[in-house]
């Protein structure tokens, strides 16, 4: 573990468990819950470093499987690292990519030794094993770097999540190569739509004393009940004093839940991606900039947003016309406003532990235009699946 | 003519006609000679405003032809006007969009009356006149609008430029009907390949005493001696003390030519399309950024460069990745090199013109590796056109 490492929690909500802390990094502090965005190919799509902090990034998420087909881990490496690399100051996670071969890659094959896959870029075979997977993590420098793991689409059966679990030992497999001092390495939660294994692989996990734990599998298609009731199997196990980071989630109303139930850390590509689409989060719910009402409206996306999109003045009218136009300046102008939105939103949550009414404050909101977004009622298939290359499954780019 | 609008020279240079000044407009001033990035569809492509400012523009172009079809001018006159709808507050020149027009679009058909065209977005048959044109812009509000005018390509026969010139009255009747008082409307030489017609079309203008005067069809594939000659003939004709504005030239040798032939405006696509494409200009010479060579070289664009892009910091590398990764932020950072590398040009050939050595400082400039650019030998055919869209012609986006 290192030196630089720590993670404190400062203040949790009287008759809940939600949580307000701080996670200290060789790059930075990061006050959690917090919200990272993706930014797969070393680069939150459209946004430069001084965006990300425009919008109150103070930690992104970056993939390692990606970089190291292009441009090569090691290549980075000479270049100085991630950070140098894509000139972003603050800490970085890595995940490992191991969701995105399994669960989207039609030649990957598993077993115990690792993942067998083609690339996406070149069709050349490749194998990506526990130990390889901390060696790139390595040689990219993030602050975290994630274990290789084996998540599971849903449904799926239980023996499927048996064997996945018994591969745990690919965590064992990572901490013992593991060697970079300002280098934290989680563990991720595997155990599909079982709690009893979700619980199983937890206690796994923490035997093996992880600086950070995140919990891997959810919203691949499971109802939000489920969500919520193998999140709380992990959260329960789970040491207290440890960061927990929900890969993968979500919807602004999937982060409250997520909050709610003392999660400290999530991403997901759907602020960005939906920004590039037109799809845009507001206080009032979430609008799309393609629709004609917007044709000559002079407003910005949010009358009461900061972010530099809605402050600079851009009404929703020109946003409009760049989209329509496809101008690729649309696109970073929606990506501020939404990415804006996603981390206001959890500065917010933050405030309200500390003052110890996130409770209230955060069932107002989900009773709200929030609680109805599309992709956020409970017992849909909704939630966004990041795919191969850091995007929502079954959608084209 | 607007009283918010003047022109005055400054200096001149001593035993050449390279001459510094200054355009007021009722958005700000702009030293002249001026390099104005192309922003067809109200946005220079990939910047917002302030990037704009970043990188040195004082003034920038837009097409009243593509805005009117979309998202219309009149609706861009109720939301306060093309400053307004793009957050623009520095001048704005529009150019009509008769060159698109008539140079591309395979349906136009050009009458005494004016142009009768297919709209590009969606089939609709269309008549612009020198009327609407002046409409149009008055309707969209920029500083400097242009008159419907009819270049021609090369090679033409004499009989064509001659028909084109007949129609010089396009301007007497553009003339006629301007009445926008904080707007200045400029009219256009033609005369195509023909020395005398270039100058009889500039007496022609010259008579009817506008605040500006653009030189067009130029850099349509005629040699560079030809360009030479042919903007003389009709810089010496037309009145001291009113600005030239030649019309999508060029390179940056094109720039210091045109600079040491008394023209004091310029617009093109080149730095801003050469940017998406991964072609950058350097002190050193032009270099493409998907060359091997730069996969692992730390260095910015440019050691001496003091853009956004160098100065941040980002690699060369970097760069690359970003541009083989199919990511906009690379677009984004080299056009904000590319355009920061032409405002540089002609802030420094305003400073050698004030000193008196613009000569020999372009001289030598010519004589190394900016002479040397691929589109820049004398005697090619190279120049780049401006497509219906603003774009290159010739080149898919």
């Amino acid at each position: 573990m290192s030196g630089a490492f720590s993670f404190q929690v400062f203040s949790a909500q009287p008759g809940g468990k939600a949580r307000a802390g701080r996670l200290e990094t060789p790059h930075g502090p990061v006050d959690t819950p917090a919200f990272m965005a993706v930014g797969t190919q070393a680069t939150v799509k459209t946004l430069d470093p001084d965006d990300l902090l425009a919008v109150g990034s103070q930690i992104i998420l970056a993939n390692a499987y990606h970089l190291s087909l292009r441009p090569g881990a090691e290549r980075i490496a000479r270049l100085g690292g991630l950070h140098a690399f894509m000139r972003w100051k603050g800490p970085i996670l890595t995940d490992s990519g191991g969701y995105q071969l399994v669960s989207l890659a039609p030649l990957a094959k598993v077993t115990n030794e690792g993942i067998a896959f083609q690339s996406h870029l070149d069709g050349a075979r490749m194998h990506l094993t526990p130990e390889r997977a901390v060696e790139i993590q390595e040689a990219l420098g993030p602050d975290i770097a994630m274990v290789l793991d084996e998540p599971l689409g849903f449904p799926h059966a239980r023996a499927e999540a048996e064997d996945a679990l018994r591969r745990t030992n690919w965590a064992d497999r990572s901490r013992d190569v593991h060697r970079r001092p300002d280098q934290s390495l989680f563990g991720i939660v595997q155990g599909g739509a079982f709690p009893d294994l979700r619980r199983e692989s937890a206690n796994q996990l923490k035997s093996l004393d992880f600086p950070g734990y995140a919990i891997g599998g959810l919203c691949l298609g499971e109802t939000k009940h489920d969500t919520g009731v193998l999140l709380d199997a992990a959260t329960e196990v789970l040491p207290e004093d440890k960061p927990r980071y929900v890969m993968g989630m979500g919807t602004p109303a999937d982060l409250l839940r997520g909050v709610a139930r003392a999660a400290d850390m999530f991403d997901c590509v759907m602020p960005t991606r939906h920004a590039r689409r037109g799809n845009l989060f507001t206080r009032a719910g979430r609008i799309s900039i393609k629709n004609a009402a917007f044709e000559e409206d002079p407003a910005p996306v949010d009358e009461d947003c900061a972010c530099p999109t809605c402050r600079g003045g851009f009404s929703r009218a020109y946003l409009r016309h760049l989209h329509r136009a496809g101008e690729t300046l649309g696109q970073r102008l929606m990506t501020l406003h939404n990415l804006h939105f996603y981390q206001d939103l959890l500065r917010r949550a933050r405030e309200h532990i500390r003052v110890g009414d996130f409770t209230a404050w955060s069932d107002k909101l989900l009773a709200g235009p929030l609680g109805k977004d599309p992709e956020g009622p409970p017992g849909g298939a909704g939630g966004f699946r990041r795919g191969r290359d850091g995007k929502i499954a079954g959608e084209g780019n």
